[in-house]
């Protein structure tokens, strides 16, 4: 029977130079998070270590590294849902990297991996050149995972600026998007919860974000502000720069809810316009 | 030579029971709007009668009427684009009507026309119950403008909901969207700002909302605050809920800026997803 309440936490953690204590903090405040109450658990994106491709290099890892071991365990420890923020992921046979999420069911089991899709090429100043593809790959495609609650879907960070994609994720019956991404002090406080809230009004779901805390030290300093935006846009969990565990208890009821009400996706002029799933075989 | 720099004015007309009225306030505002420098103004929806069937069936016209015939002089005179509100145009043959946009360049001729795309069939409550369906048509198709200045596309009200128009507007070139909808006091406050932000965002372009003055005897009270986004989504031109005209210096050289130094587009998976535009030819 599909459960229509359930309790979500954003692990805003902070996150250092030394990967074993990042993954030691992560787990502690995992079990806070059970302790309140949490049925599922998303960490941030690259909660293992610093932003920036020295460290990326330092700590990168495989799927069956001391990270993905520490998730599963602490997801079947603590007998969550466990949305495993992200990691920069070894390629076998290629110098290239992947931003991966694992996610768990609470036995522990992996039921999901995504892996970050759209790369951060950007240059918005002296600070802010970033070249992501130079060492990172594109993920293959769109991650849809099914609890007992609802269907999720997957994206990280550059991801939450293509409104296509969000759409997609709705198209396949997800009522909850949870992104993992981790905007700069530049587009963090311009756009971080505008495209947030936005995804939900528009698709007319749950939008959660959690980014890793704001780390002062970091060469990449990240805005925090992780929430949970309501498919009405409001926001009914977030915080501010520093690490946190951020509650949203989901009331998924809403979602047939609001759409019945205004029912964005039946009035769309499907006549006009269409955005295609190219990975979904189309009639 | 293209000009990279223009002045928008934004009429957020106080609308009230007599066409007769609606029409000469409109033209003193828009003389106003150019005295203040503007060479494109635009109007808002329904800027010649207040929202409700009762008054769009006293009220329609055809492209002929008083309203066209007022606002073709009122561009010639002025010397300016006008972007001309939506009013409720009469289908010959049918009891149906559109709610249309008739666009002017400086000498009066008319350069395009835009009929509302989505309509607003919604149950927001007791007072909020509307089935524009009932009555009104949907519009055949996006429509762009080409102006000394930029390509600018056209959405009213419901329209600002789908990010796939908006999108569909920047990949026909258009640096400019503009909107013409009379938000509610219940969706204004939560979702007009937010939603022609992430437009402006999404599309790193200029997005303009423009609607009627807040009327409480109307029999559906419009929200107003008219704006202007700019690429970033930074509102760099604002007003409140009362009668105003809005100017905003529209740099241009922001649209090319933002997206070299944050090239989303470029950035896009289109091995994952694509917006369609049925209407054009695809490869």
């Amino acid at each position: 029977m599909e459960t229509t309440r359930f309790r979500l936490a954003l692990v805003q953690l902070f996150v250092e130079r030394r990967r074993h204590i990042n993954l030691e903090r992560a787990r502690s405040l995992i079990n806070r998070a059970a302790k309140d109450g949490a049925q599922v658990v998303v960490l941030p994106e690259y909660f293992t270590c610093m932003m920036d491709p020295e460290y990326f290099v330092e700590y990168k890892e495989t799927r069956n590294g001391p990270t993905c071991q520490m998730l599963a365990r602490a997801a079947h420890e603590n007998n969550v849902y466990l949305f495993g923020g992200t990691f920069p992921e070894e390629i076998p046979g290629s110098k290239m990297l992947n931003n991966t999420c694992q996610i768990f069911n609470p036995k522990g089991d992996v039921i999901g991996t995504f892996r970050k899709l759209h790369l951060f090429d950007v240059d918005l100043g002296e600070r802010m050149k970033i070249t992501e593809s130079e060492l990172n790959m594109g993920g293959p495609g769109l991650t849809t995972v099914d609890t007992e609650f609802c269907r999720t879907g997957f994206g990280v960070c550059l991801d939450l600026r293509y409104p296509e994609l969000a759409r997609l994720y709705a198209m396949r019956g997800c009522q909850l998007m949870t992104y993992m991404g981790g905007f700069s002090l530049t587009t963090g406080p311009a756009h971080l919860q505008l495209l947030q809230r936005a995804r939900a009004v528009d698709n007319q779901m749950f939008v959660a974000n959690v980014g890793p805390a704001t780390n002062n030290e970091s060469p990449y300093v990240t805005y925090g502000h992780s929430a949970v935006a309501d498919p009405w846009g409001n926001l009914i969990a977030e915080t501010g720069s520093d690490e946190d565990v951020v509650i949203a208890d989901i009331d998924l009821s809403l979602v047939a809810e609001t759409r019945r009400r205004m029912p964005i996706d039946s009035l769309r002029r499907n006549d006009l316009f269409e955005t295609r799933d190219l990975k979904i075989k189309q009639d």
